[in-house]
């Protein structure tokens, strides 16, 4: 595509360097100060975006990469071409960027040289350090990434604290210089948590400046190397990565010839544009997988959300906490509340196969849930050992004569040695019995110890189990892993991802209205999230089990999740009696589609709403989702997208008129409608209320008798 | 045998119980003091060995096991018994000591209660401390453990300095009272060492009192528990425990059922009992392998010195000095000094199959040599991939038809994570290629990083490689692991170790003439040692690299180590040339047997001398080696172990007259004698020398030709 050929002499070349964007709206600079520090900036439409920011690595073992540097040498590259996700928001992607790579080398250190590679797209700017082999330069420890993000003013941030081990903490919504008064009230309890103890916050870090400019940073394509965190300066709104440290402090080893991920700028002054951007995605390598086609969209249900609200089943067969998985376990004394026995189990494969689910996730199936949890315990579980109720045989003929495949669950309890020890035995347990997905989980300290959820190690870690997986055609969806990075794109079996504040905190002490408004600019920057909508049953005092708890969201917030909350793996997370009572709502659920031909970000205001249409891969469907925060509002569903002067049948699920998310979330009103590309829906959403549309080929006879929106 | 129960009430016992042992020599008094700690105290003949010394542990989460306990129940039993090893010293060993099983509980705590458990042998003591599943404990973690051995006066030790992450110390010789003095010229350079800060040494501890008692102490079955090193204190002769800690500091995980290995004090007048002392092997566990056919002593050369002194040959295939797994090695610039090269190898295959041996060990087959060391790396070797001149399909058909096995190399450069994932695939590899057994090696910083070689975590890994080698039929081999504590009984595959500074290091400085008159009281009390003896090049020089290093011994002692150093996988470490250079002594390797029927430890002084003579397992064979420190002297070697009345035929090697380490090494003599029981053979021993004695049956015809000793 192009050829880039390196020049290694130390002529002094112009110390600065300006690369602009193909539509030309943003332009970066890059230079050197005065000490040879390399910076950069950005502006947009003319408007500074980040002002001068500094580059550069603190290392170990070796001089560091800071300063005393000459750009010795420069070429720009422009890519434009397109690419096909195998699961994705859209059938084609476009990638197009200016390219500017920059080689810098610090005459002090033997002419040693670095170099940073700029990518400049019309949604933003991706950078990356690049660490070429040569004699002076083969292994080195990072001590710390200096990388600055040094912000124009005192933005509005949507921010959670920055933790080496979870990313579960709620949303605080706050200006930049307000984080320090907030930062305690925002640090949550989490399992397995580890504030960073000075100041920082997560990305993908989403802010709004008080001209209107949406800006997003994140990063891509993490692999082996540590996740980024960000060092805030309230002061003079600047941020600095912060990377996760390993059990000794290092926070990265590095052999030359290796990168950095991509740090990313997502920059618009339309919010929709955030959305749409697919800047990560781009930034990351096309799979090296051959064969891909074993990779489908997931549509699940499972014995889960119960385990959270019904009261009446726990992961735990017996009641006994002290166990190991030597144990006998049929000597256990049985609870008698187990949940994932064959039975229930045979219950909800019959349910799915009835209402068309791909899937069935089962948790708890497996020895060791006694006493899984807080004990930094390495051999808790197995995974290939059921409980004595759990037939494994007879549940994998059940399934296949129903046409419906088990979801396998591999708690791992943060014992990531353990797992790697028994990774190969489960995946044939998997093979063997006739699963080929996975959901798995990383609640607790990590084994090894001191290694933490975001570390290089685990970083590593989780591709591995990614890539060992495909080797089994097995699809992975990972809850507490390193939150993503656009990195489906090389290893798509890997799903999806949690990685946040799931519908599980539902039951917990429930989620913030606006919590779904700001996930799309967040979390789901960096990939699909197994965000395990779908709960129809929102006031859990409803099982009598003395919970006030209660999911904070009208009914049909949850189902506009399908559609505003991207995965191609999607829960139908509540009880199936739960849909029973609620069939032409779940009509939706069963409907939706997972994988998409194209997607449009309709309206869109981080903390506030979104409202996305989406048109299904491969057919002539289309799905709208529109959700809003604790607010009621009229939502504006435009149809430009459909083929012009064809009529389609529309179901529009909205909330009741006073329908509300804490005080009457379960009135819902369905009308079908005759919609064409010129219809405008202009539809109201209750307070923590939403609206899901869908849109379908129908016969004449059958929009006869619709009106017209 | 017997049946133990607990009666777990809180009537105050008599806090204070004595047990002695079966021959009544040894005397030990458990006592509680005023505020409720653990002591106990030993005699040997009436003479103190440990002065009144506590027991206990400090833990994190739940409150310590210090102090505060009152006996609640005591438990006394005799267990007199033999057992077979697989593979050893002796065909059968006597099991036999009194136990005595304290229950100790703290009513303070809930009547949480422990367990010590001492067994007193003829030869010594072993204790442990259990912790009995309860309500009142199930998980805890070890902050330290406060075992103390108190001794009676400043005695001579043999001691190297505690280190986390290495056992390959020279031995320095001195009173107690001087390991402060000495403490930082011990500490010798050794790779990925962590000497502990504070004043500590390493196990086995060996001792000498003034009134002439000999003070082992050791530990036996560490399995799940860290290495115990022994704080010092040099003020009042008294040692601690001292556990290693894991990557955060913590010093052990603890799940009840569970208990501690066991601390071992071997205690005699004579420094021979010490040899010949089998307790710690008798407090390890009978193995639970169904099928130890497999399993068999190993008599090897190899691809391995010639790296060391022959200047002419490497690991590494090519020049470059960065390379990855992922790179293409065929691409590499050959060195043209690869030792593991198809031919070489064969024509080493060629010399086992004349000369009778198992097996060659190939050093530097696998790709991934050329960077291995220093850079804390993960993926340095991938254990299945050749080089690209060793053709591994070809010599496992030439090794086949000359009836020798190739013995496969791991090094892991302390990369356990890497190992572990590439584990089932390596030992694969060797089934598939027809090989029996490994050396693996952890040169190295460890990774989990933060762990060291001695941890918890690590002492798991070691026995989960033996584990599954033992499922591919594999014998290993272990280099920088974890010293040994006798648990080559429980998995006898896991056939010898080196864990202390072995024969390599006479290449680089050399070994002090009296070290291996110490590794038998040091080291090898824990078990078998690969020591790589049969050096008969001893002048380093003589291979015209430019080096001046000698191995600092007689010829002739190098004989001696197959019988002083015990090890029934036993290499002969030198070049074949140099074994056609001298055929006759070679002789003696290639007679002399690596598992017997019966041992003699005939002389031994710690420092200066051991001479041990043995019967061949199954085999009307004997043979005999004496080694002597710097110092010449006159061995007394006895037959009476013979069978009475009956004549033999010895073969003796024999320094010279005028031989000595450093001057005349190569200096032996051969004869041959009929003996009998009531001989006596008293045998000059060189400056650095040994003695090696072969007694075999003879023809009438070639007896009468021998001279009478």
């Amino acid at each position: 595509m192009f050829l880039l050929l390196f020049l290694c002499t130390f002529t002094a070349l112009a110390q600065a360097q300006t690369l602009t964007s193909p539509d030309k709206n943003f332009v970066m600079k890059f230079e050197l100060t005065a000490k040879g520090e390399p910076t950069y900036q950005l502006t947009y439409k003319k408007k500074p975006v980040l002002k001068q920011s500094k580059l550069g690595l603190a290392t170990q073992d070796v001089p560091s990469f800071l300063e005393g540097f000459t750009i010795t040498d420069t070429k720009q590259a422009t890519v434009n071409n397109t690419w096909e996700p195998i699961l994705g928001e859209q059938k084609t992607i476009r990638n197009h960027y200016n390219e500017l790579l920059v080689t810098l080398a610090q005459p002090d250190q033997k002419g040693r040289h670095i170099r940073v590679r700029f990518r400049l797209f019309n949604d933003g700017l991706g950078f990356r350090y690049e660490f070429p082999e040569q004699p002076e330069l083969s292994y080195f420890i990072i001590e710390e990434e200096h990388t600055e993000f040094n912000m124009t003013g005192d933005h509005k941030i949507f921010w959670i604290r920055g933790d080496y081990d979870t990313n579960e903490y709620a949303y605080t919504t706050s200006q930049i210089s307000d984080i320090p008064a907030l930062i305690d009230k925002a640090t949550h309890d989490v399992h397995a948590q580890f504030p960073i103890d000075t100041l920082s916050v997560q990305t993908p870090s989403m802010m709004k400046t008080a001209d209107g400019l949406y800006i997003n940073i994140h990063e891509a394509a993490l692999i082996d190397y540590p996740a980024m965190h960000l060092n805030v300066d309230p002061k003079n709104f600047k941020f600095s990565s912060h990377l996760t440290p390993d059990a000794v402090g290092n926070k990265g080893y590095i052999q030359t010839e290796a990168h950095t991920p991509w740090r990313t700028i997502v920059v618009s002054d339309k919010a929709t544009d955030i959305l749409e951007s697919r800047l990560i995605l781009n930034l990351n390598e096309p799979t090296k997988y051959e064969d891909v086609s074993w990779i489908k969209p997931v549509k699940y249900i499972g014995v889960w959300w119960e385990y959270f609200v019904a009261g009446k089943s726990t992961w735990a067969y017996g009641t006994e906490t002290n166990v190991k998985l030597s144990d006998d376990f049929t000597k256990l004394t049985p609870n008698n509340r187990h949940g994932a026995n064959t039975e229930n189990v045979k219950s909800r494969i019959d349910f799915a196969a009835k209402h068309g689910f791909d899937a069935v996730l089962v948790e708890g199936w497996n020895i060791g849930w006694e006493d899984w949890f807080g004990n930094w315990k390495e051999n808790v579980f197995d995974f290939v050992t059921p409980y004595p109720d759990f037939d494994a045989k007879e549940l994998q003929q059940y399934a296949a004569d129903k046409g419906v495949k088990i979801m396998m669950h591999h708690e791992t309890s943060g014992a990531a040695t353990n797992y790697e020890r028994r990774l190969h035995e489960a995946f044939q347990f998997m093979q063997d019995h006739g699963y080929n997905s996975v959901k798995t989980g990383y609640v607790g300290k990590i084994i090894p110890r001191g290694e933490h959820h975001d570390g290089q190690w685990m970083v590593n870690h989780y591709i591995y189990v990614a890539e060992t997986a495909a080797k089994y055609k097995i699809m992975v969806n990972s809850h507490e892993a390193v939150r993503p990075t656009g990195i489906n794109r090389t290893y798509p079996n890997w799903i999806a991802q949690e990685s946040a504040r799931g519908t599980e905190f539902e039951s917990m002490g429930g989620l913030a209205p606006d919590h779904t408004t700001i996930l799309p600019f967040t979390r789901l920057m960096g990939g699909p999230m197994d965000y395990t909508p779908g709960i129809f049953q929102t006031d859990l005092s409803y099982y009598g089990t003395g919970s006030n708890q209660r999911v904070n969201t009208t009914l049909v917030k949850q189902l506009a999740y399908y559609v505003t909350m991207y995965s191609p793996l999607q829960m139908a997370a509540d009880l199936p009696e739960n849909y029973e009572r609620f069939p032409d709502a779940f009509q939706f659920i069963k409907d939706v589609a997972l994988d998409w031909d194209d997607t449009w970000v309709q309206e869109a205001e981080p903390g506030d709403y979104v409202t996305i249409a989406r048109k299904a891969k491969g057919k002539n469907e289309w799905y709208i989702g529109g959700v809003t925060d604790e607010n009621s509002r009229t939502a504006t569903i435009r149809f430009d997208y459909l083929p012009k002067g064809k009529e389609y049948m529309a179901t529009i699920y909205a909330d009741g008129k006073d329908a509300s998310w804490d005080k009457n979330p379960q009135k819902y009103e369905i009308r079908k409608v005759r919609v064409n590309a010129k219809s405008v829906l202009k539809q109201y959403l209750a307070p923590g209320g939403g609206v899901a549309v869908s849109v379908k080929e129908a016969g004449k006879q059958d929009l006869k008798g619709l009106k017209k929106l």
